[in-house]
């Protein structure tokens, strides 16, 4: 079996969640200050906090302080990780369709 | 914000448990009867359908009863539409990471 430096599987699950899944959209369209990324969610400051940490240990996300303000922005490298693993597993498949659609092919001539 | 036809925090959550992203790779080779995919995991019948039945209703496989034997094969569907998801937000990443380039080159001119 395949590994990987990345956990995948805590990727997944911190993306799981429709909140950190909102937050992850909306820092794809660019880094936003902690309290601008909070400010759509119906949720106390220290639960959306717990949301920005389980994206920040699965290495989804990085922030930074200047002065009073926290900034966080997408960190690309795990995402493509998913996409890495997902590639790998396309090819295998589409290597299975292929040998599918030569033997239909086979058969009907 | 972007609609998917697909719940893809449905699908992640799928994928964020240990036993259940082991089963997609294996199926990433190919089918397998349940018997035979439930074979490396040291848990109880019962527990390991419920693996099975999470990834079901993600999207992420499909089944079918031949006699007594029910055969498990991926459904790359849902693969292809986090794929896709990762590809939109990556281009603009990317784009971000284009004008940065730009911004530092004309910087050191």
């Amino acid at each position: 079996m395949a590994t990987y430096q990345t956990d995948l599987p805590a990727i997944f699950g911190a993306l799981s969640d429709q909140t950190r899944f909102a937050v992850v959209e909306r820092l794809a369209r660019g880094p936003a200050a902690v309290s601008e990324l909070a400010e759509p969610f119906p949720m106390a400051g220290p639960s959306f906090l717990k949301h920005l940490k389980v994206l920040e240990q699965a290495g989804l996300i990085k922030s930074s302080k200047l002065g009073r303000v926290r900034t966080v922005q997408l960190a690309p490298e795990s995402m493509r990780s998913v996409e890495d693993w997902i590639r790998a597993h396309r090819s295998t498949w589409e290597k299975r369709l292929d040998m599918l659609g030569q033997f239909l092919e086979r058969d009907t001539q």
